[in-house]
């Protein structure tokens, strides 16, 4: 298949560049963004939901959700009074720069301080396209299995931290959370490993407070 | 990004002739070629060897593995005595009939009563793929949530067949099985749905039954 993969290529500078711009417009407006990727249904809107519950109006947050057709997460979390874009890809199977580009005008960037950006559930294409964002977080859920690290590696090595979620879950499923830690920790030793639960709020509060911490000027 | 449409339409030309001769070779055999589609972790290789264990020898069996990188799904088919292939997509994440064509030789036809092709874990670009199958088969495990149905209609509506899948954790994870069978019958009519657990046996013979009665001489 090398005409996929000559394809890919393009695609890629082109994305880089876009990716670039999006990145100089959050470091002017002072806002940290956030590529959120993961599986479908491994819990990135309902962890987002706990943020925003813990934050309350200490942080202010704005997303931008990606999905294939619908719009039914963006409908969660405008339940929480933030601001909120729907991104439909019409059947492609990840976000680009060029999409945030496009976007960035109609978001209240002066009211913010953290854009995040769900991407499309999906454990691949979404690891090769950098969307501008400062951090990318990757999240396995219990009950899709320990195997996903060995299986996807690329999405959870170019992660700056990795997250664990659906954490109550871990015994009925027989999930080992401290394997899966240690061998996310050997794929990628510098991103730190959050065990969360949105359910019981095991791991949001420490979770948060990391994102703040991170210091959105340096590179990605 | 007009590039990205302009060349899945080629591939996708390219994708259905391979596809055809895939099928015609499978018709020549009186092989019954199954493609099984859902997101990562719901649980195809875990039905697969629930079917394995159901038939014994009855039925012979053989199975395509595709994975991105790994062969660890390839293994825990091998334990069963079942001939099996892995395909690396490499990063692809999905197959295209290329990928069966180029295998097709290597299996024994000639001893095989249904041929399983395990695609990719993705919920969206495998849809779009014809590989030669005569049936296709589309998971929802309960863990994912009811809402993956709408959001990612177009693989359970390709389908032959949708299976609810992990229906063991349905009421832990208040799954409304009765409401997403309903969503499923109304997105495509002419799909049976099936509920199972490979935990519990539930659903297991009732879908290997159907699977049997299938006639593949018919189109897919």
């Amino acid at each position: 298949m090398p005409v996929d993969i000559v394809v890919m290529k393009a695609v890629n500078a082109e994305n880089a560049a876009r990716a670039a711009e999006v990145r100089a417009v959050l470091n002017q407006s002072g806002v940290l963004g956030l590529n959120l990727m993961s599986s479908p249904g491994s819990g990135k809107t309902t962890l987002l939901e706990a943020m925003f519950k813990h934050w309350g109006e200490d942080v202010r947050s704005c997303v931008v959700e990606g999905d294939v057709f619908t719009s039914i997460d963006a409908e969660r979390i405008a339940k929480h009074g933030v601001e909120v874009i729907q991104v439909n890809t019409e059947g492609s199977c990840h976000m680009t720069a060029h999409m945030l580009k496009e976007i960035l005008p109609r978001l209240a960037l002066e009211n913010t301080d953290v854009l995040f950006i769900e991407n499309i559930g999906n454990l691949i294409c979404p690891a090769s396209f950098d969307l501008g964002e400062h951090r990318r977080i990757a999240l396995i859920s219990t009950p899709e299995g320990a195997d996903k690290v060995e299986k996807y590696p690329k999405l959870f090595s170019v992660s700056h931290a990795n997250v664990i979620s659906k954490a109550d879950l871990a015994d009925v499923l027989e999930f080992d959370i401290a394997a899966v830690t240690k061998q996310l920790k050997k794929l990628n030793p510098e991103a730190p490993v959050f065990v969360t639960s949105a359910k019981t709020g095991e791991g949001v509060a420490e979770f948060c407070e990391w994102l703040l911490s991170e210091n959105k000027e340096t590179d990605n």
